[in-house]
């Protein structure tokens, strides 16, 4: 069965969206600073058609975090465009392009209903909107082997860790505060459900902490 | 000058005490979970008159904070006893029995004034009411070469945070979440005062960061 696996970026004071949130800033106010780490990697580079870029200890963690996923789930925020029902005489396909950076199936947690999208490059969005269990079990059977990435926003990442969906979580935990805006881990409680702490990389800039169950 | 130094454990949702505090539980529902890591260590052991113990990654860590420590400045939820003015006729002399683990001056930050107390093993307190810069003074003073450490709780801590008064922070990050309790950023805004990650150590259901300028 594939592993759901939860890997975000953390400030030090929880949060992995600044405040005032948009259509336009869908990471608020200075969380932009949760990414910045990852922009001079060369891996990352690589997967956005990109030339060139550094190494250093990110680069496995993030490596092995692509490899492995063969179905990712997001929240209609992180797909983008405008809120409410599509507007399919303009329709919105993603902040990526033609040839989206993830190469397998996606799933957008939406309220509104649409057809699925194809994409160039092996990625495909399908729009699900009868919950996160839904999206979850369909994400599972397009993984096969592979795994299923929650890839956020805050309020998918809480949604599944409230139900004990998530089977490990990367941590990219980023020395910085935004001082206000999306906590990751508000209303989840005080229970991991068997999560621990597994691994630990310290990377310039960043500090990943794997936490997995047993 | 005495680097002022704040060590603080928090939880991964950022929190540094759990819910319901009071003077018999100042660490709050959860709040002894953000301390377990530390007692099986043989350096945390002998520091409080104990034998045996466990090494890991931890203790040189805690080691190091020890022997760094030359003055140590505490708010008074941390020393303890009955809020209101100290009650002379039974007076409340810390958590920490006759002989504290300090072995130092500690300054408690309280709106009462009090006669020092001073303890077996070379642990004074001193106690100081005309703010937090005042009590650092002195505490730098005493401290000499040594630096000072900004020991708790939350409320100290942030205060000290906001003035950009902290030189170095390590903090002792445990992968458990409290789900409530006090925070040690809030309202701490986005300022970090030019604090920088510069050391992760990787320990068992630990994870060391230290920040400090430049």
């Amino acid at each position: 069965m594939a592993t759901v696996y939860l890997r975000i970026a953390m400030s030090l004071d929880g949060y992995v969206a600044g405040p005032n949130q948009s259509v336009n800033d869908p990471i608020g106010v200075g969380g932009m600073r949760l990414h910045e780490w990852v922009f001079p990697l060369r891996v990352w580079r690589e997967m956005h058609g990109m030339e060139g870029g550094e190494d250093d200890a990110s680069s496995q963690v993030l490596q092995e975090a692509s490899e492995r996923v063969g179905a990712t789930v997001m929240g209609r925020h992180m797909f983008g465009g405008p809120s409410g029902p599509w507007d399919l005489d303009a329709p919105w396909n993603g902040w990526w392009g033609e040839n989206p950076p993830y190469h397998h199936p996606v799933f957008v947690l939406t309220h509104h209903a649409r057809a699925p999208l194809v994409m160039e490059g092996g990625t495909t969005f399908t729009f699900v909107t009868d919950g996160i269990e839904s999206a979850l079990e369909q994400a599972k059977r397009a993984a096969g082997d592979k795994a299923v990435w929650i890839a956020g926003g805050a309020d998918i990442a809480r949604q599944y860790l409230r139900a004990g969906l998530v089977d490990e979580m990367e941590l990219n935990l980023v020395p910085t505060l935004l001082g206000d805006g999306e906590r990751l881990f508000d209303g989840v409680g005080d229970d991991l459900h068997g999560l621990r702490l597994v691994r630990t990389v310290a990377a310039p800039n960043v500090t990943h902490l794997k936490l997995a169950r047993g």
